[in-house]
């Protein structure tokens, strides 16, 4: 099972961490990072990752994984990007996305009339893309799996851990990556969140995402 | 404050990717991430991650986090590693470590005495190193502060978030990273976990594990 993470200058780590930990533990999976250009692609938290792959020398996926970053969608300005995650995704099992991947998805044309979901402060800018922006840790439409914000991409691949290998081999990578969550707060989404604390961090992410 | 992150051959990228995207949002923070030798080091998944400093290059850190690997624990025939995670240790405000990142912890002699946690799979090593096991997601014992398996470390670095900048400062990173998970299951640790899935990855698992 081929499963290929697209990596790009500014993504955010753990959109690619959190799912690519529960993806390599499935059978048979083999995993392909890959950038435009391959070498060391820099995070927005500095963390440097290594690509192995160009775009060009894939052209097939099982699974396709999309991290987002602050400045995602300014990979519309590479359209070459753009083409080869629509082609891949027309060979793809299943098209995935973690917070503001869903938007680089959008402006690649993929979710057109789609339910689909992204970081909480990017939510409204999906319709821009043609997607129906849909309140959900997880969002699935046909063979499209969105994810919220960074963390949610851990519960988005085991979700599609279950599907790919069953509910027993999920929960065995479940407990193998030791995932029995206590967050300090419960106010980690957008509906829990204090209204103050939510507003100053939108006004401040706001400033990182580009104009549509 | 700076915030040192060890990275070597072997370690699990999850283990340090869920605190360093949750540390590196601290104000302030001023991340190293080293090695014995820079460059690229494997992660046990495939991935490669880069570390920029030399181990011998970094003589102080307020916050040191030491990720966790199946052979976590080979470590110790590096001694010069273990020299200086001591020599950092003794400059620290906050010791910490993520799965069997503790057992590396307890080889360079910093666990004798105090409670700490690790993976639930290799709980019973603690021991050897003369730490007091103690279960916990989170295990804090004067400055040291122990997180249990892989996705633990997340917990961990919201907690010490608290710490460093107040609860208000990690909420809004809690809702920055829109941390409100959703297990597909509730049976993530050792308590919860199914028995036979449990004692079928234990097994597997202490294969990856070296001999005390």
């Amino acid at each position: 099972m081929q499963i290929v993470f697209l990596l790009y200058n500014g993504m955010t780590a753990l959109d690619l961490i959190g799912p690519h930990e529960i993806l390599c533990r499935l059978p048979g999976a083999k995993i392909q990072r890959a950038a435009e250009r391959p070498g060391l692609i820099h995070t927005d938290s500095g963390l440097m990752l290594n690509a192995e792959y160009t775009l060009s020398n894939i052209s097939h996926a099982d699974i396709l994984v999309i991290p987002g970053a602050g400045n995602a969608t300014t990979l519309r300005k590479t359209p070459k990007t753009l083409e080869w995650i629509r082609s891949i995704h027309a060979t793809t099992t299943w098209t995935t996305s973690v917070c503001t991947g869903s938007l680089i998805l959008g402006a690649a044309g993929i979710l057109s009339g789609l339910r689909a979901t992204t970081h909480w402060a990017a939510f409204d800018r999906l319709e821009y893309w043609g997607a129906q922006p849909t309140h959900g840790r997880i969002v699935e439409d046909g063979r499209v799996i969105t994810a919220a914000g960074v963390s949610a991409g851990i519960d988005m691949a085991l979700n599609l851990a279950i599907k790919v290998a069953g509910a027993q081999f999920a929960q065995a990578i479940q407990l193998g990556i030791e995932y029995d969550p206590e967050p300090p707060f419960d106010m980690g989404s957008f509906k829990k969140a204090d209204s103050p604390i939510r507003n100053a961090l939108q006004v401040r992410m706001a400033a990182d995402f580009e104009p549509k």
